[in-house]
């Protein structure tokens, strides 16, 4: 019992003296002063994380996109809207970071142009084209700087084959792990408080859950801990 | 005193035996699982005006688009997301709706088609194109129906000459009246608690506010009073 406590406490600590950069939410990339594109993402795992991580004695700087959460204790919070925005907001950060955490879904596309007036629907029934450029990589962008934080984690958020994609990721954007999970399952994905993922480096794939978001930050922090030491 | 006590009460029900339909909020266009197209809507301006209606007496009922707000007490709430599922929605209230107002900012435009699986970036920094269609003018259907609500009113979020489009847009949707804002300025635009409108008629206009928009939906009811009356 005093060596489960003492293991508690222990745990709680495990992450001092460690500044953890976790970036949570959608991004919402204008195309006038009223529309956007966003997606699904509720901000949800991310702000578990970071929750996890300050309870475990990190230092945390959660940058978050437009979403509905408070901030939990401890943690730093800068707020940001669009992909442009996360990434200077992250790039800010980096030069103090050891563990940078991506779990923001960021807009892989944004309009070409904003329009600084409301587009006004011209009633005449004709299709209208939209186009998107793509966005900065920001993972990848933080994971090749010359300031690369000791370990970059990424998401990978999928419809279909997630751990495929979440290898492939890995390699591409010289990452240290990817999460991997099935958005396209309701019970798991946006918004919802369980998860349900599979732990994916270099060395091999280990699945967790479904368990709770808080029971799945946790085991992503322990697996951090055993990347980093 | 024992009047205007009198009066108050008289004013709170003001509106019984009439049901009252009121969009709110944004709608969410799919571009694929996690992506869509919306606006910044909060909704505010309708679930008060929701609230009001039913402190008067009103059998309420509010059609709302994706936000995060409590429902009002005493009135009953239907969820929507797409603008379509906003117009089946609407369609299926108004044989027995006395007075719709349409407060919901409905995205004019959807894509073309919705991706059954994520959409994958190629990564080639080409531009891609995204091809938008008119939604269907869920006021305009309304306000032409052979059903018609004997009341219909249309709120003009606009970023600039608001009270000339909402001119306008009385004539071109036939409605009884239009409620403009200027949704440009950050102290009365979307999410803010405050309205600052325009009342708009074919026998004229009538400004009222900066008012919480509390105080507005009030003001909208009294003239949506003497409308009817």
């Amino acid at each position: 019992e005093i060596f489960n406590q003492a293991q508690a406490v222990f745990k709680q600590a495990d992450l001092a003296n460690k500044h953890i950069v976790i970036t949570a939410g959608p991004t919402q990339e204008a195309i006038d002063p009223v529309r956007y594109l966003s997606n699904h993402s509720s901000g949800k795992m991310g702000f578990s994380l970071a929750a996890a991580a300050a309870e475990r004695g990190a230092q945390v700087t959660l940058i978050a996109g437009p979403v509905n959460l408070p901030t939990p204790a401890g943690v730093q919070r800068l707020d940001i809207r669009s992909a442009e925005q996360l990434l200077k907001t992250s790039l800010d950060c980096i030069s103090s970071c050891d563990i940078f955490i991506a779990t923001a879904a960021v807009a892989d596309y944004r309009p070409a142009e904003a329009a600084e007036q409301k587009i006004k629907k011209d009633g005449s029934g004709s299709e209208l084209s939209l186009t998107l450029i793509e966005n900065p990589d920001i993972l990848a962008t933080v994971a090749k700087h010359s300031d690369r934080p000791k370990t970059v984690i990424g998401f990978a958020a999928e419809t279909q084959q997630a751990e495929q994609y979440a290898q492939q990721k890995l390699k591409r954007k010289n990452l240290d792990a990817v999460v991997a999970n099935d958005v396209s399952r309701q019970d798991i994905g946006f918004g919802a408080d369980n998860n349900e993922i599979i732990w994916v480096t270099q060395s091999g794939s280990e699945p967790f859950g479904p368990a709770t978001k808080h029971d799945v930050s946790h085991f992503i922090l322990d697996h951090i801990n055993t990347l980093i030491h």
